[in-house]
């Protein structure tokens, strides 16, 4: 996609080093970050300078083929390595998958495995293609979407999960309108999607997470579409905090919901949606904020009591039976555990 | 109620002056703010150094009995800031009826206009007690209760509406939790009710508003307690933005929804709440946050994407069927436009 004109995507290998959009700097700040070994990789996985799940994917299975890169053919570092690797986030189904592919490619040679790590790359731009054009079907001229954090192209290597479709709709003419919901505790719709969609020129507005139910209620919202970070093989999807309860109002209010996600993020493993982690966050992400003043200074700051403390579930899990359709690179799947069974065959 | 062992009221009249705490500082410096005109009193409920239903209609209620003190007799005067007091703010239902009373006592004398605002503000004292106590009666032992924004004893003079029933267990010895939604985007529960229930000893959490759905879900939750901006006849509440969300949530997973309010927040000239104006506020406070950083130095900050426009209605409204029973100073009422609708003729 582009920034200020310019195409860019939001993480690439480039000899033995990882370069990658620095996402804690966006929106205010556009830098790319450069991580020269695995362990610097896990570093920016954990300090969410790369996040989103396939974004997180490309890294992870980056990560591992630096690793082959670094370890030389010493199996105890390589296997050491994906381990921490797989540590890094624990909700994410794309990690963990990159990493195994990346990992089982490096039993032959480093440079299969630095090969794999490129192939999870393409195929994850080439699906989150497939997933703009299938979901562009659903989205009427004058739709207006409602999305929660951010399942752009820079939770991507490019064009995204959730927001694909809505980049296709555009790109071919057709009005549409994004409510971005703001997506506390760390804003990454305030932010980032916002961003994204001020930068591929798509009206928008920012919206605090409270008004769901308000601007569904008034008929302004004509479909929900988010991401996800991993979903079970029942169809409950695991994704940001807040998706759950967006997913409730649509249901209430007669709206369409659907989670766009590549097949990578089916977890067929797992049967059900309370088997899958939530990764606990720290309570500071609730506590504090952090921006520009007038000036561009960044401050950290204060937002809640001082003496009070916090909880920060990074995610929930929302049961399949809230969710209309799955947007997926092999087009529109309804959320019933038969078809999506025959998806994990096959 | 107590600030660091010292009793406090939220909001007083001291001669012609309004006192009142400034709650636009809180909860990082307490400090005393003084409305010497009427003009200063609406300036101070316009900027929200005093809020909440039942501060407001205090304030009003003050700011009409200081208008009578400058009119000396001019009834344009005061006819005129009757208009100016009522468009403070257009959601507070507390607010017209609070000026209506004070306006119509002034027409006997000045002496009878402030002495009516004190009874208007002595009253919101014993009605909120009489909530506590009626609430109180709700809550088990044990019990970990949701609420949403501030309706706590800064919204009220004292005692508040939906924290009154929290502060009656918790001095009764009741072991009591409290889930405070952090309530984008002026934070009040973050703010304010932390500060609240810290200054008074009750354990509680601050919690983004998305987590809701999780916590729910997960059984953390025995109830939802929240206050109320303006009620229709029919029992539709507007209260802060999200509180319609949480609603859906706790009818979606059988909790107990309760809204406490006196019953001079019901507004029994409007059948039902499609009929209640609702507050679009600015933009910036979605877009800007403030606080203090390290050093004690406050800050404003942008916490969205530069370029990016936000929405912000101030208000949503609550539909009754949501809503498993008022707590008022009359005791525990269902929400059927039939018990209702005898209170309006009481």
């Amino acid at each position: 996609m582009n920034i200020n004109g310019q195409p860019y995507h939001t993480i690439w290998l480039e000899g033995s080093s990882v370069f990658m959009i620095n996402q804690n700097l966006l929106p205010f700040e556009f830098r790319i970050y450069e991580a020269r070994t695995y362990r610097e990789t896990c570093r920016a996985i954990i300090t969410m300078i790369t996040r989103g799940a396939g974004a997180i994917g490309a890294a992870a299975g980056f990560a591992m083929a630096q690793a082959f890169m670094e370890g030389e053919g010493n199996s105890q570092y390589t296997g050491h390595a994906r381990k921490e690797i797989e540590a890094t986030r624990p909700t994410a189904r794309n990690l963990f998958y990159a990493a195994e592919r990346v990992f089982n490619a490096g039993a032959v040679s480093t440079d299969a495995a630095v090969e794999e790590a490129l192939r999870v790359a393409q195929e994850n731009i080439d699906d989150a293609l497939k997933i703009g054009e299938a979901g562009n079907t659903l989205i009427p001229d004058g739709c207006r979407i409602l999305t929660h954090c951010n399942a752009g192209w820079l939770g991507f290597v490019d064009w995204g999960s959730a927001l694909a479709p809505v980049y296709k709709a555009h790109r071919e003419g057709k009005k549409v309108f994004v409510f971005a919901d703001e997506t506390r505790p760390r804003s990454q719709g305030a932010r980032l999607t916002a961003w994204e969609l001020l930068n591929e020129g798509v009206p928008h507005a920012v919206v605090p997470d409270n008004a769901g139910a308000h601007l569904m209620s008034k008929g302004l919202v004509d479909m929900v579409i988010v991401g996800a970070d991993r979903i079970a093989a029942n169809g409950d999807t695991a994704n940001k905090i807040g998706t759950f309860e967006k997913a409730i109002l649509a249901k209430e209010f007669g709206i369409p919901f659907y989670v766009a996600a590549p097949l990578s993020t089916f977890d067929f493993s797992i049967s059900e949606g309370s088997q899958i982690p939530i990764e606990e966050r720290s309570q500071d992400e609730v506590l504090y904020q952090a921006g520009p003043d007038a000036e561009g200074e960044i401050h950290h700051i204060r937002v809640a009591n001082p003496g009070s403390s916090a909880i920060n579930p990074a995610f929930d899990v929302t049961p399949a039976k809230y969710i209309t359709a799955f947007i997926t690179e092999k087009g529109i799947l309804k959320a019933h555990p038969e078809d999506l069974s025959r998806l994990g065959q096959s």
